[in-house]
């Protein structure tokens, strides 16, 4: 089980507002997992990271993100708790951890990056080891080579790679001062990315096994591309929101809502688990959907192939996302259970495009 | 919230048979959280230690334990998987930590040792702050120097350490092929500690101060010295259980019982939490007693001041305790519910000696 | 043995500039250890802290430094090459550390902070175990508890902070959009703390013993105030140099020089052993003095008491630091031999005030 | 660079006499980094890790070695330090490693393992990434997909894992309480290892490369074979020594000999750099070798292939494995200079078997 977060502001956050004050921040998720329903990995405390770019365009400074990472505990960890009460950042990726495939170790410890790209994964493909020789046969040298550790994630991000390169754009290409590689090439490089896993799982795929679990997050720094997906047409993917406003505010000590003066998305946030207790605050991704985010703008596109269900009355079991502790135990509850509010994963599913 | 666990065996037990393999092992135990009604600090994911002695009398070996530990959670800790695996020892103690005073930091991991001497704690002496130059005042050098880290526990064993001393044992003494201090003088020792802690904390109480409290562990490698203790009349301390058989068997993967096939105590395990889901074979170890090993056997004597209750009668509340996550979720529960059983806790805190 | 470096820009630097990049960061000198003539710790491979003042004056981020600090060799740290290449400030302060006294640990990493107030020391406090008491005897508790590791370091910063509030001044108080407390009063309470532990040695001296070494270095994020201490009137202080321009400059990749275009002093180094090969680069502060920076300007004052040498002909003796490694290899031997650069090191003990 | 040392003895050694208590003990060799005339990678602070087999055959303690590793400087590695005092056994690898490929991380420790096996590597192979895919394509699935890390060290490992498989023995094979699977087929499927290697780096050679230093020792916790070989005809490889005798004793505190009453071999260390400071104590295994250890017995074996030079009397150069900080600096140069030792590197070269 891990948990991913995405910001995107007009202006600059304090991280410490994203990642350590708010009460139900992912990293104290991750300690306070007494909210959790997870039936094998109940606590993310495995290690984390946080990538974040600078505010100011300077040259000095690149086009990279800086990456903090870690393999101790994220609620524990001095330097990340200074850390995020000193950096402002537009744009902030931020991970917490359980290993599933791959020791505890940093170069396990996603966001991952690649010159201005960074990548990260929430979830696991099923049977990697099954599959792991058709990424090498895949791939071209240059990103195969540049593998570090052992997890899943970080093959899925140089298989990502290799597409977007063999789609005409280089990864390693400098994007200061520009508005980077566009949100449709990344876009387009990330369903590649999943479709070739999907391809493989299936080609190797026996009686009984468990479907991918495919969250994927990519940013060059200025778009973003997110999806939630699964391999499967009767199980939901693990959980996914996100929600816009003008400004993310701490209201109280601990307690944050997204304030929403009109209908501007100056802030947006996509995250496994809600960091707000306001359900209205957060819209549940559709399974199987990609979110890109381009100038503050949220688009919405299913993921075609033989996993989408055209009838989105067909229900979806949350049972295996959850047996994975992938599944956010306060929004989608509620949703089910409370008829005061509009049933945002069903109408999600259905809305295949938000824009402000 | 910390846990802690101690093994003393007629014969050496392989350390995973404590640590690592029991679906129950303290390290399980944190790790598997969702067993926890804690309200505060729910994971113990802060660090971790164990010592043990080896199970050889061998001079180049010396009578000092082997300590290992470490500030990443002991889930994921590959070092102590592999030694856990392939260690065997007569006696073991072993402590899984959530930082409550002093940062994270393996200066501040317990067990605390002294050439032959190993000491934990579970629980937090209240108000330390204000009474930590008071320790300065009463100790001698050898010890005060000695203290490397931010714990109240670690001054605690410091104070011990003293004590002992003025009961005219030189704690550095070389015991190496001897029986040991004897426990008398450790219990002793460890009741003026306490008695000590208390004195000082009544001397500087304020209004509303909270109870502090004081279950520690120490042992020469020989005999061992256990409290359970708070600094409340009405409040029960942090939990405390033990369980003396003949053998403590894995029925079946991951599954542990305490078989007694006559009356002997070949082994004798005491835990802040029962490591069995076998109701019958724990007895709670009644609040304000301090439990000694000697010779495989067990014995129990109350700590009489003014917070002992003569009246067994009296119930303590375990919500102080409780609220600290101190409290085992498994065997007290029962013990109120589960008619079939005999009401141990209540049992345990009459009868203050269990000879084999 | 240990090492520190301060920055004082009128400009911000990328901490890159500083740590990292440069052949002769105090971060590769800690690595490259063959320029070294240490007799008995010759790696600094023993944990390393950097600590800076962010650059825009910004409510949200506060008058505290932002501290980051590892157990692990610099020269390896990710994480530390990665921040160096995405930070810039105004006031950094970078320490790497061989232990002397204290267990490697995070909580005995410099930079020490309290509130605004930033601390580090290379060198030791001669038998600190005999004279720690003292240190509990006079300090109030606000400063005694504060106190969370073993180093004789962290304690001498306690004591300061004590001398600071005895003076009039909160070490608490907040100086954001200040220009912090004033460097008057940090020297003062920086003198007063190098004369008590000065007292308490001689109080307790044996004979045989050997003297302190206290390069103290303390900034508010507005002032620095640092010293070059001994306790003798026959040995050399642990080496410090500082150095003034208009520009710190990389001339060709890793190698480094001071731009001196007018006789401005936008950019203050102070560092215990010198950042660039240019020997005219780099003055060297006499034993027994303190340096101010103050708006860019330099002060230099002697510490007068029985360890000062009012002739300066008479010469000490490097034999004691160099034996702690603790004196620079580069500048001062070439300082002996090269006769056609001025003898900066006995001029520098002449000349009792630098300014712009 | 790194360094490593193997130990097998009749009888069980203490740890701490191999590590940490020898001055010249291949941790304080790395810490002492003085000693060597490295050009690039002075100090070996990049982790360390350390192997050894249980001493009693226990059907619970199993076969496989226990390793012990961390990405800290073994010099201060407080776990290590008392684990060796209260340690021994019979066989023991250990290696300490300065990264060359591969960044650091637990993954990418040395010793590896695999069921009984255990594996380590001192050098390099030359531009690894370039054939890291023949690895991959030449190997089957069950050794490919157990890479954890990134260094050329565990591909070499999982290749020697292939190469063994293909002789028809399975290295999963539990050898608790036999005499392992025999020195001769794991001389064959480590010669075959680095036939391999050989191979593919020829295939993908350019002008100018760097040959590949291949010290590779793997044991079965019975059979030791260690490798010292270079892919040149005009460098040395590595260095490498091995040391017999009766006794491995501490005659002064730190200082070590080889105590020899008899001609038997009761102890066998093999090291990449002595472990005493007696000259005589030690001989140099000739490069393009494979050392056996069989029953206390040492055989050593020419590597014949393109590389090996039958004419002893054209000399290598060491400036290759010199400037990789890979040539002990202590034996090798007296064996040039000091006339009253018998010339063991060419000795050495010259018997290809000993025995005792």
């Amino acid at each position: 089980m891990c948990r991913f977060l995405i910001f995107k502001g007009r202006d600059p956050i304090l991280l410490a507002h994203l990642l350590t004050r708010p009460e139900h921040s992912i990293i104290n998720q991750s300690y306070d997992s007494r909210l959790r329903i997870d039936q094998r990995r109940p606590i993310n405390g495995d290690g984390f990271g946080v990538g974040y770019y600078t505010t100011e365009s300077d040259p000095e400074l690149g086009d990279a993100p800086c990456i903090f990472c870690a393999t101790t505990p994220a609620w524990n960890n001095m330097n990340l708790a200074r850390l995020a009460e000193k950096t402002k950042s537009n744009m902030v990726f931020a991970h917490v951890r359980a290993s599933t495939s791959g020791v505890l170790s940093e170069t396990n410890c996603h966001p991952f990056s690649y010159h201005s790209l960074m990548f990260m994964h929430n979830g696991q493909i099923a049977n990697f080891s099954r599959i792991k020789r058709k990424f090498v046969d895949h791939m071209g040298d240059e990103y195969f080579v540049h593998i570090q550790g052992g997890t899943d994630s970080e093959w899925a991000f140089a298989l990502f790679l290799d597409c977007l390169s063999r789609l005409g754009v280089d990864p390693a290409r400098n994007v200061e001062g520009t508005t980077g590689f566009g949100h449709e090439v990344i876009r387009k490089a990330l369903e590649q990315t999943i479709s070739f896993v999907r391809e493989w799982c299936n080609e190797c795929s026996q009686l009984g096994d468990e479907p991918s679990l495919l969250n994927f997050a990519v940013t060059d720094g200025h778009s973003v591309v997110v999806t939630r997906y699964i391999t499967s047409r009767t199980e939901e993917a693990a959980s996914l929101h996100f929600s816009t406003g003008s400004k993310f505010i701490e209201y109280m000590p601990g307690q944050y809502r997204m304030e929403r003066r009109d209908r501007r998305q100056d802030v947006i946030l996509v995250a496994s688990e809600p960091l707000t207790f306001e359900r209205s605050d957060w819209v549940t991704i559709p399974t199987n959907t990609v979110l890109t985010i381009n100038n503050q703008t949220v688009l919405l596109h299913p993921i075609i192939d033989e996993f989408y269900q055209t009838d989105l009355s067909v229900p979806r079991s949350s049972n295996f996302a959850a047996s994975r502790g992938l599944v956010s135990p306060i929004v989608e509850p509620q949703a089910h259970t409370n008829v005061h509010l509009p049933p945002l994963e069903r109408e999600g599913r259905r809305r295949l495009s938000v824009t402000a």
